[in-house]
């Protein structure tokens, strides 16, 4: 099989991405196709010999061919006209903005590209933090209370510190600070508004226990082992960024099996139907053996590989269960009905 | 100032896409560049005077000028290379799939084309009749008891009728049917799995109050008048498709001013700043006093221009007034200090 690796966008976690991309030439087996999303969303086909991270920080990336998307696939000019790039499903590698905010996977749909990774409506609602707990509290999973906040709107509200404040719609921790006393909180502010237009303010719950489960549904669901990351007070960008270089094994959490399969119950209640088609990474909490939702990541770093015994297998068998849209056929029956209505008119009332 | 509409998609709704667009030619003062997406998702530019119905059904269109999606714009092919189709904005007047899921607003937002309509977010929380519902809960706003059910899940399902079953994700009506009865609930699942993989299933109100209510935000809330549409049980399809080319004005609701009041607090609840840029029509419902959304269109049928006093006006308004998006410039900050880190590696480490 040939795997289409689009990675890249316009985007915080653009970096991220990239590195997310050359981890998969280790732990992937099928052939590669590497289309890279540069910062002014243009398209290029890389040589899979010459991924390297310096590659794109350099600019080197834009000597190779430029790509237009197109229905069907991403087309590379040549003498003759031009050419679709040959791969099979692609698979979506872009983290935070275009990649996991609904735009690659509506490229993608709107193109008729079969690809693994979240469909439109997935996206916002894994992307922006008060829509997964809206969706999580409709299917019945705990969240940690909250409050948003709208740039621009009164600063002036009542928290019982300490909390952790949030950029509504970003991942891999960027913009995210801890508040402990109300001095703090401006400054806080500042920095997420940096990134975001609202931020969601949580109470922070010092030494809460966090593990992390990925998993997608091909006929049956596919599981990784449960992960409890390590962190100082909480993972930081840099530190989450080394991370998704990973390709070791990590270690079991040390969980009873009773709340291993809690945790397996209440990843399916959030998968099923929205995420499918998607490997995901729930990562929860657990507060006084009740479990939480933090958030979801439908494009996990480097996908969670790490956590999967036997990965390449899992997400080729994915490649076989992908959701299909909706037939539509082209049809103009009520312009057809008017017209020939129009016609009888004139038949009618005319001389 | 120029505007591109922006029509057609792969859509059930394809047919009422086109009749809001030749609608526009009527309402609009500005100078109308017409870009059709045919059912295969190709893009076309219609010369305006050319514009009408037949012209699509006909299959005509494709002798027209066919446009490419890329950074900036749409892009014809000439003599010598290529040329920007020249707009200043565009107007997203696609309903249903692809104009009302997300797509569009993808395709427009990603190559970087100020458009009026509802974001991506915006679009997954209105076309998804669940979302809205969740949406709506949070932000206070009532909305009518509901069950959700996926196709092939058990149909043995406790309900009191009559109640009403609707695809989750489709407008204008399509595969909506009325249950009286048990016996008459497998025929109308039928009917709505046509259309969509999850139904939602509300009680039937018969002789429900509906309310709708079109605005949009500039530097001011900027209403239309309340109308009660007029309808047999509900508004099927082939009614809401005449409605669809209207442009006289209607008659304002007979409601209290206290009740107007209150629909427009509603909308404002709902409105901002989720529907940031787009000028939509809310349908309540009212029932005991009590104020229901029903939905929220984010894209209405011929922009309920004959809601308005002065549509123009308010439309050219609110061009000026569109999102933006959050800043990110090109960095490799984590990736150029890995470079130092492993050239300093080499450094110290190799002879």
């Amino acid at each position: 099989m040939k795997l289409g690796i689009i990675f890249g966008g316009k985007s915080f976690e653009h970096e991220i991405s990239i590195i997310s991309a050359i981890v998969m030439k280790k732990v992937l087996k099928a052939e590669l196709i590497y289309i890279f999303c540069d910062y002014n969303r243009e398209f290029y086909l890389i040589p899979t010999k010459k991924i390297n991270s310096k590659r794109f920080s350099s600019g080197e990336y834009k000597k190779y061919k430029k790509l237009t998307l197109k229905n069907g696939g991403f087309f590379a000019k040549n003498i003759i006209g031009e050419k679709k790039i040959d791969f099979d499903i692609a698979l979506n590698l872009s983290h935070g903005a275009d990649g996991e905010d609904g735009k690659f996977s509506s490229l993608l749909e709107f193109f008729e590209i079969p690809f693994v990774g979240p469909r439109v409506e997935a996206s916002s609602i894994s992307y922006n933090k008060l829509f997964t707990k809206m969706y999580a509290k409709e299917f019945g999973v705990k969240t940690l209370d909250y409050k948003t906040l709208n740039k621009g709107s009164s600063r002036n509200i009542e928290l019982e510190y300490p909390v952790i404040i949030k950029p509504t719609r970003l991942g891999s921790s960027i913009g995210i600070s801890i508040v402990k006393k109300k001095e703090e909180l401006d400054y806080a502010l500042d920095v997420a508004f940096e990134f975001d237009t609202q931020v969601i303010i949580e109470p922070f719950v010092r030494d809460v226990k966090e593990y992390n489960l990925s998993g997608c549904k091909t006929d049956k669901y596919e599981f990784s082992i449960v992960e409890e990351p390590k962190k100082d007070e909480f993972l930081d960008f840099d530190k989450k960024y080394l991370d998704f270089s990973r390709t070791l094994r990590v270690n079991e959490a040390d969980l009873s099996e009773e709340m291993k399969e809690k945790l397996k119950e209440t990843f399916k209640k959030l998968y099923e139907p929205l995420f499918s088609g998607s490997l995901i990474r729930c990562d929860f909490f657990i507060l006084d053996n009740e479990i939480y939702i933090n958030e979801i990541n439908p494009i996990p770093g480097s996908m969670a590989n790490y956590l999967f015994s036997d990965f390449d297998k899992v997400l080729s068998s994915l490649t076989n269960f992908l959701p299909t849209c909706t037939q539509v056929l082209p049809q103009y029956k009520y312009i057809n009905s008017i017209q020939v209505a129009k016609g009888k008119n004139g038949k009618f009332h005319t001389k």
